[in-house]
């Protein structure tokens, strides 16, 4: 072993030793945080941008959306998820040196390789050399993180900050056919989470799925063009395709039915022990029937979708964020949290915050 | 919950139950499967495609590579991870329908969103709507996913399909600028492993780390652009640009260092224990120097670089499949399993096969 050690000699880095299997150890929601980039864009500048027969009274009546938030020209994406973790850190009170392991649920990240979890790492200053992911997924993809957080603190690790949220907005010069249905449900909207340990189950129970016959009812189709091999795409193949809002809108409501009894059955609960609700609102009204549904009353779970639109990956913790920030979600509550990826993949938790 | 109750008798899916945590569940690795485009295109075929001024004999001398393979125009990623998993699932001897849960480690996939990991149930035609991931990582992506689905067994899972490759050579038509330094390198290809449950700790220890300092070493720069807002991009911002084959080539030794020194004390074991080593081959040279430098022999690894060239997230995988197919690693051996993201992420493990 003395030729490894001597490679090693001229790193001056310093590497986590690792951790043995600590199965004793449970994870619990420590803090959160968010970053909004500057720009609102009212639904009167998007018609008037995309030149759309269209009026703010009526995108407001059928999506329930005043604005939404754009990112600035080239700023990259692990700019704002380093916003948002710097606030997330400091409201928990640790130090990024502290950290143990970065998961980011993107789009398509700064880079696509390597993971823009590592960006974020440089950005920060972690000197650590922790391990960092990036999973791809959409609207219930920072649920799939949050898994992978709790794995790794069951597994040994203390901190594990989750990362969600990307350019999702597209640019008026990005796109060559405008599609009204879905021109004003995007907003760009990054957030964070910050998973720690705790010598309690706080998590009660998780349940995640797919139903595949769904594959096509939401997509960003940009993967076949590398395929097919051409490379005169249009850039709508980088936009959210939603051809039938209304199958999205049922299959939305189907997952919250699945995902909530399965929930409850795995935690022996039912309703009444359910003191707030967190989920997705790919619409104001998919926010409000799954409260409806639930037989909650809209003060038990919040929206942000009439400021911010569909943030895709950060939809649930900005909401979460905002539950907490206004005080609305209080320690010692019981929690059932979930995200629904237009039907195709749901994912979620019951939890004591 | 009436109301929940009745969204759900619309729906004839079968969804899985969810299962209660078992920690005394260990996971082990069961087998492995492959997919290799048909299509093998030499040196000279390169040389002559895309009019460079080179010789097989050379490239064969500097990056030991002869040939590699090359996705057909048109054809999905996910029918290829497809082809692979079927492979990987005959030879456990398991059916389609007992896998709990699909992790992919990809580039570009399929489309963008949902992941491509669900396509693959669908194309499976897998009926039970269970969890699927995509994660997104290069070299060392697939031990990311093997160690979430390592977590998976732990918490209960029985049977966690890890899939990795992509298409990663360019195109003639799909490169401005050609690079003879990286030209040569990628290859096209697929992969597929099967882990399940044990009652016996199989995986000794894992180990991940990154080196942010590293992010520029090696990248696929597509996500920024989307940042920019310009839509007017060279094809070459979704081709692998390694600025420094010489740093790369370093800086995987040292992952291998940084690994292999963690992963031994992890498992209080010394290179002595180590039967058998797979790792990731960037090139013929780097493979060469990781054994060497380990004080193993060329019989104690594989590397399929000379035949397959560098296949991204599906080059460990390929090498694991090779080294079982060909008999030389054997149930029992104690196995050393390592990735390198270029020196910027690493992950592995040692495990009795």
């Amino acid at each position: 072993m003395s030729a490894v050690a001597s490679v090693m000699t001229g790193s001056s880095k310093e590497y986590p030793a690792g951790r043995a299997l600590d199965v004793s150890r449970h994870a619990m929601m420590l803090a959160t945080g968010a970053a909004l980039p500057e720009e609102i864009v009212t639904n009167e500048n998007l018609i008037g941008e995309l030149d759309l027969v269209a009026s703010d009274r009526a995108v407001q009546f059928s999506l329930g959306i005043r604005e939404r938030r754009r990112a600035a020209r080239g700023v990259p994406v692990s700019k704002y998820l380093c916003d948002a973790a710097r606030q997330c850190i400091e409201r928990a009170g640790i130090h990024p040196e502290q950290i143990d392991r970065i998961v980011y649920c993107r789009l398509f990240g700064d880079h696509s390789v390597p993971a823009t979890s590592l960006r974020v790492l440089q950005r920060l200053g972690v000197r650590r050399g922790i391990p960092a992911m990036d999973i791809s997924a959409a609207c219930s993809g920072v649920l799939h993180a949050i898994d992978v957080a709790i794995s790794a603190i069951n597994a040994g690790d203390d901190y594990v900050l989750v990362l969600g949220g990307d350019i999702s907005v597209g640019r008026p010069e990005a796109r060559r056919e405008v599609d009204t249905r879905t021109a004003f449900l995007n907003g760009d909207g990054f957030a964070a989470v910050l998973l720690g340990p705790s010598d309690r189950p706080h998590f009660k129970c998780r349940y995640f799925y797919t139903d595949s016959d769904l594959y096509e009812l939401a997509s960003i189709p940009f993967g076949s063009v590398i395929a097919n091999g051409s490379m005169d795409f249009s850039p709508d193949v980088l936009n959210l395709a939603m051809p039938d809002g209304r199958k999205i809108h049922k299959s939305v409501l189907e997952s919250c039915a699945i995902l909530s009894r399965r929930l409850l059955e795995l935690a022996g609960m039912t309703m009444a022990n359910i003191d707030f609700f967190i989920t997705s609102d790919q619409t104001r009204l998919v926010w409000q029937d799954q409260v409806k549904m639930l037989g909650l009353s809209e003060s038990q779970s919040v929206s942000c979708f009439h400021k911010y639109g569909n943030t895709v990956a950060a939809m649930v913790p900005l909401n979460l964020n905002e539950a907490i920030e206004t005080g609305k979600l209080k320690r010692g509550m019981t929690v059932m949290m979930m995200g629904h990826g237009a039907g195709a993949s749901g994912g979620g938790f019951i939890f004591t915050y």
